[in-house]
């Protein structure tokens, strides 16, 4: 196995499944987790998902570790990624999970040591859940997880990287940084900001009560509200860096919105009509492309 | 039993499972069905869910019933009510299952027959899914059924019609059919607007693939794709059936988003994480009161 020893930076829901993967599916021999928060380190220990478990500085896990995966928010991912640099091992892979790619390679412009490999990446996998204990070892099963190497980066490198997700369960593409963050803005991103926007209205609402809410939710609300119970530290993160893909599908949305609004108040049954029913088809290429 | 005799007036998602949950939970001793559609006749009478199917008029149906369930979208409520009107059973009740309230009690308004009971009725329940085939006896089971009798009605037509629906499988509210229209616009109508806006905005995007979509849709998009799956015709009558509610809810929706965007791009960070952390308690109300 090409990394014998691997260390997490962040032991979160995506940390920790990652951990838990490792361990079961990729033969990592030993694991370290590293985490800033003492009360996450706690739980890790006792959960018992690493070798090793560090509330500070992890130079002495980052020193020995093959591959490092950096699991914060987005926009503390450079800043993990400075203080690891120095110790890391030659030869060492510096990954990480974060959900938007450009902002985190151009913060790491320049600063990447020769003789070790930076191939950011993003496993398109989550729940709505936190923390440690929320993790679990199939997360990654069936879904996929994007890399986006630098154009010089190493390849055996990458196909090592790709291999580690491969036993994880994943499926590998492979594409630029700018193109994933809009591909993302489009897919995740523009969709969560919604779901939150959504249930935010809707409890605010003065002449409808939470009580009716929630009790009425099963008419649609209801899928809205798993998705806004995502992490929001993480997910602020990931719309201030990946903000002009963001504010570009919001304002999209908000023309389309307002179209459907327009033929709403005029009675245009037929764009309404028109409108509904070309949204279907997406649903069933999805279903069909479906491995569930 | 009091209703020996059903009359079900469409034959789509919502009738069919009526059909068979009133044969297999409510002891209807006769169903009928009634639908415009010559094939969706031919689907139901292959799949032996109805004693008697009309694809014309169903005055004779109508005749024998003691409860008329309408299944037709909004807009055509009342047209099918008025046709059967003249020819139903003293004490017969007559019911629907639209959506929207206000709309068609609104145009019913003078024109019921002192002689027969009128309780529009609405059950919270339904799958992306559409017509005949895709009906099941269990869809109405711990989902909730608003009934929004007029003040006059009568009190054991009322009653009859609650058992009905608890037979089925339901929790009965009764509700003013205006709160009903404005509840329904929070946890139903704009959800529902928002999800077919979504996944539009989505497949427009010039720069990203509909196969790319289809791809990564695990990041939040998936979840829209099934609402935006929902029987286009139906949501169309819904909207401009509910107007006033639909538009207000929208507004509101526009401007909490625009108050999100306008955060992302000055980088308030601090107003994003406010707006995501106050959705999640919603969601875990809603898990605590789920009966699933």
């Amino acid at each position: 196995m090409r990394f014998e020893t691997l260390l997490i930076i962040g032991g979160g829901l995506i940390g920790s499944s990652i951990a838990r993967a490792a361990r079961e599916k990729a033969q990592c021999k030993t694991i370290y987790i590293a985490d800033t928060s003492e009360s996450a380190c706690k739980t890790i220990t006792r959960l018992g998902i690493a070798d090793g478990v560090a509330d500070g500085p992890a130079d002495h896990f980052a020193a020995q570790a093959d591959l490092i995966i950096l699991c914060t928010p987005s926009a503390r991912l450079a800043t993990s990624a400075m203080a690891l640099m120095p110790s890391m091992k030659t030869g060492a892979v510096l990954t990480d999970v974060g959900s938007v790619k450009e902002h985190f390679v151009d913060a790491m412009a320049g600063r990447v040591r020769n003789d070790v490999h930076f191939i950011p990446g993003h496993p398109i996998a989550g729940t709505e859940n936190s923390g440690p204990e929320a993790g679990f070892a199939a997360l990654f099963e069936n879904r996929w997880c994007v890399l986006t190497p630098p154009g010089n980066a190493d390849e055996k490198a990458v196909e090592d990287l790709t291999t580690f997700w491969e036993k994880l369960g994943s499926d590998v593409a492979v594409m630029d940084p700018s193109r994933h963050d809009i591909v993302m803005a489009t897919t995740s991103h523009l969709p969560h900001l919604i779901a939150y926007t959504l249930v935010g209205t809707a409890i605010d609402m003065e002449t409808v009560t939470r009580k009716e809410v929630v009790k009425f939710s099963a008419g649609g609300f209801r899928d809205f509200t798993r998705i806004a119970a995502s992490d929001p530290v993480m997910w602020r993160d990931v719309f201030l860096t990946n903000k002009t893909a963001t504010l570009e599908m919001v304002d999209r949305f908000i023309e389309d919105l307002t179209a459907l609004k327009r033929a709403i108040r005029w009675d245009d049954g037929d764009a309404l009509l028109d409108s509904f029913a070309k949204t279907r088809d997406i649903r069933r290429r999805i279903l069909d492309s479906d491995p569930d």
